[in-house]
């Protein structure tokens, strides 16, 4: 498996576009993005847990009752939920897309990012979507990534090759994050293209299991959005033997597609609201695979650790506490842990109480832009890692006004 | 009932005082203090849900198995908590204590807050226990409520007077609060007496039952402390007829308890590190209790939410947002939102949708210190308060570096 360029648009026969719309007011940022397949694509997809749903993702179940799409389209700038109108705005968008792109209104995924409970407007769809699907292009993925930010400060995009049966296979994927991210069964927002052929309920299956140890073991600041999102297109125009069961060439996909997701996940985490650093913490030896995401997922969920670990202070401390009230199932008096980074490591808790160290190393290895916290329960043999960042002055200044 | 002065030294028979022992380096600091009964006294106490505990609770919890206790003594500046040595340690000073005041050492009530996992020495107890038992004095409220402060910026003080069967009772309480707010059985620390006459069994089950809508409705960062206590010392010299069913007498001690614990509750919520605004989350009409104190404490929690309320922003999306993933059972199409403060009341929400409003007005409203969120589930009977503040720069100032 390599690296490639090309993100969205890596795999055989997908395009992309993202324009300005007039959806949002600042005219210097794209707003609306579009993936297309060529070909019908078998289509999975996973959402929020949250009870207040955006209106796109109430019309993108329906659509992919039957695990088949054609296109995804995304706009930022509003996320259209809590709208008296959303559901009839999103129905309206895939007509409006269905009629420019002459494919079938069912086989769309239609997803909104932005502030919630704002009123949409049909017209920046109505005016824009014959430019959108005329600019769709074969290098387009950079532009739809752009489209679909908010806050965030980089594109997160990622393409792979690797081979099925001998047959080059490609997967891509972009994403957004930065605000509002704890994901529980999807991301804020992830689209992942691949020319793999595989079964419509099998790919549903895999993106399923997947998500557990990637997008939902994120989180910047413990908020589950209402419009978290990650799906996927498979065209099969890589022409491999479809894939049926779990075969060879399905670890194959799976492993291209755990390369994705994991690389998207710690992208969205260390580009969180206001963040300068990616923490991950490890957690080994737990008793239950439960056990170890619930101490992990804490210890990157407390804001007094993530506030310690943006002042670069070794405060252990504060993940023993947040161990503590994660309610995984532990035992106090046999936990180690250390920080680590390119620095090195430094090991600061023995079996649950503290030992000496250097505060200046300690400084110089948290002073790095990836810090991994290890965590060793010695309680059993189940492990999982947990993503996020630092809580900074950023974070509280970009959303103490977020919507002006 | 009405409000007097005095604190924890307003009830008959209780002295108190606070003193710099030498426990933490700054020495402009109080850092040890001492509350004592002439006479034993009925004692409760609730304590930490954190796995991961102090060593003070594990003496204290030991102690109090008779529901006697004649002392509280508490240091600030080492939480006494991951330390291979802790209990011996606190059990120690207890001995000290026990020496200096001549009364039996498991009449004693122990707590410590400030730092985790640091070592502790017994030295400044051993050098300062004799001149914290002699500044013991009947005004010293002031004095111990000031030596259990860390980043606190104000001390939180109050007593009141109330009568039982025509006999003049007194209740007093202090506390701390701060940083890693977010109470699971009793708050960081907060120490109660009174001269009432009460079996001791009724007053725990009495203090049990007032923390579930007081101390454990209030979050300043959302994470449960090791250390979180809330004591109670009741030592009959108010000579009413001894409470021992649940009479009128009882219900009038109620009330004067739950109007000390729900001022130090929502003194902690206002002073929360960092914190510019006190955030009274209202939920009314919930399906269940349990669906009416998620739903509030989900609100009161969310970072995004509280970000918004520091940059006055009427961000009700995240009210919405917060509600979706709290796991109450609610019918979002139901809920109604609105902001209020002293300068108005601000519809934001009708039925999950958003109505219009004045941003203007939204902005005076929200400008105040005090901001009440009302939500309406419309969907059954029951009601809850949470208490929280705003996030601010500042208590990611305080926290990027709370060690040094």
């Amino acid at each position: 498996m390599k690296k490639i360029e090309g993100g969205v648009c890596a795999p055989k026969g997908f395009k992309a576009s993202g324009i300005y719309a007039g959806i949002r007011k600042n005219k210097t940022k794209k707003d609306l993005a579009l993936i297309y397949s060529e070909v019908l694509a078998s289509a999975a997809s996973v959402y929020t847990t949250n009870l207040v749903y955006g209106a796109p993702i109430t019309v993108t179940k329906n659509n992919l009752e039957n695990n088949i799409a054609q296109a995804i389209i995304c706009n930022s700038g509003n996320a259209n939920t809590c709208n008296a109108n959303g559901v009839e705005i999103a129905l309206k968008t895939c007509e409006l897309l269905a009629n420019s792109l002459k494919i079938n209104k069912n086989d769309i995924i239609i997803a909104s990012t932005g502030v919630i409970g704002q009123q949409m407007n049909i017209e920046p769809f109505e005016k824009g979507m014959d430019a959108l699907v005329a600019s769709l292009k074969s290098d387009g993925s950079d532009e739809a990534s752009e489209a679909i930010m908010t806050t965030d400060l980089v594109k997160k995009e990622i393409a792979f090759e690797f081979e099925i049966d001998g047959k080059i296979c490609h997967i891509g994927g972009i994403a957004k994050g930065s605000g509002m991210i704890h994901p529980n069964m999807a991301t804020m927002l992830a689209f992942v293209t691949t020319d793999v052929n595989i079964e419509p309920s099998l790919l549903q299956e895999l993106l399923s299991e997947d998500v557990v140890d990637t997008f939902n073991m994120i989180s910047v600041d413990g908020d589950t959005s209402t419009n978290d999102m990650l799906s996927i297109l498979a065209n099969g125009l890589a022409l491999n033997e479809k894939i049926t069961t779990k075969n060879d060439a399905y670890y194959a996909f799976k492993e291209a597609l755990n390369a994705v997701t994991l690389y998207l996940s710690k992208a969205i985490a260390k580009d969180g609201e206001g963040a300068t650093k990616l923490l991950e913490c490890h957690v080994i030896n737990a008793k239950t695979k439960n056990d170890a995401i619930l101490a992990s997922k804490s210890v990157i969920c407390s804001s007094l650790f993530k506030a310690a670990m943006f002042g670069s202070d070794a405060n252990w401390g504060r993940v023993l506490c947040a161990l503590g009230y994660s309610k995984a199932n532990l035992d106090v008096t046999k936990i180690d842990v250390s920080f680590k980074s390119t620095k090195g490591v430094l090991n600061v808790c023995q079996n649950g109480a503290g030992i000496d160290f250097s505060e200046e190393h300690a400084k110089v290895i948290l002073g790095e832009d990836v810090i991994e916290i290890l965590i060793d329960l010695k309680d059993g043999n189940f492990n999982a890692t947990a993503f996020g960042c630092d809580l900074t002055y950023e974070y509280v200044k970009i959303n103490g006004d977020y919507r002006s």
